[in-house]
């Protein structure tokens, strides 16, 4: 950041009065910007032993396998996003939400939820930012081609608790570089 | 937002191309600015049979009871957010946090997190925004006086669950004005 939204004119890095952190201020109308984490919602659509995963046609990780999952939009609720990213990516519907998985990534300043979801029928196809879409059994998930280490985390976890018909929510922390294999 | 963050010029709301969002986009050099929900964390501090809310110090609800919580910074865990507000707000340390309630209030852009934890000790104190922090048994909670609809759903939420001894992680939406009185 480098102008200020509200009048155009430079901003500098520097500790508002009563803050205790570096914030981009104004210099002119001394408007304080705020920078947060966002948060990035997706599904765990299951339908009988499988699951259904997306081959990424986008960049980051062009061509590896992801769950559905994308930057929730102001307006929604956090499992209307996941809802919505499983439509746009998989052309999937879902029914039974469930949160499952939030993992805290700080070090890109995100937030992720999954949802494990129920996928309603097999009409599925791929959406315009995804290769191809495909029900995997367990047994043949590409372990070595998922896009994010989140994705492997929560499959491996999924196929845990299955074991036990149980499924908590799950609170963890990734704190290296996602861009990098797990 | 009137003006780019990036060059400066002036911005203004259109559909991008691949896209299907009025977002500000810049009319100079093209950068889409995205705007996106962020999320308050804060505790459910206990101890022993007693909850600890700190009246508020600040607006909105100035002189109104609430959970310790507020915006969660870049750089942070969903769960540091929620320690350090409890920190700011009532000087007060806990442990043995566990994700309680979120609550999606799509009208505002907001997601809140509460976790509950246990109080390490009772020596809390207000922050610089809290009149004055204060434990509460469940008969003394001023129902009346509380800052915003997500924490009297939250406390009764574990009163209800602490009948059980059960609290599993609930996901509920807020689609009023959380300005108003629930």
């Amino acid at each position: 950041m480098r102008f200020c939204s509200q009048c155009g004119q430079p901003v500098s890095q520097r500790i508002p009065e009563g803050d205790d952190r570096l914030r981009y201020v104004c210099d002119t109308c001394a408007t304080v910007h705020y920078q947060n984490p966002r948060i990035v919602a997706g599904c765990l659509a299951v339908y009988q032993q499988q699951v259904l995963l997306c081959r990424r046609a986008i960049e980051p990780r062009r061509g590896f396998w992801t769950l559905p999952a994308g930057f929730m939009e102001n307006g929604e609720t956090t499992i209307e996003a996941a809802l919505r990213e499983t439509w746009e990516e998989a052309r999937a519907r879902v029914h039974a939400e469930q949160l499952y998985m939030l993992f805290n990534l700080p070090h890109i300043n995100q937030v992720y939820m999954f949802f494990r979801a129920e996928l309603s029928d097999l009409d599925f196809a791929a959406g315009e930012e995804s290769l191809e879409v495909k029900l995997f059994d367990e047994s043949e998930i590409p372990w070595e081609q998922l896009a994010f280490p989140t994705v492997g985390k929560t499959l491996r976890q999924f196929f845990v608790d299955r074991q036990q018909h149980n499924y908590p929510v799950h609170v963890q922390d990734i704190r290296y570089n996602p861009g990098k294999r797990s």
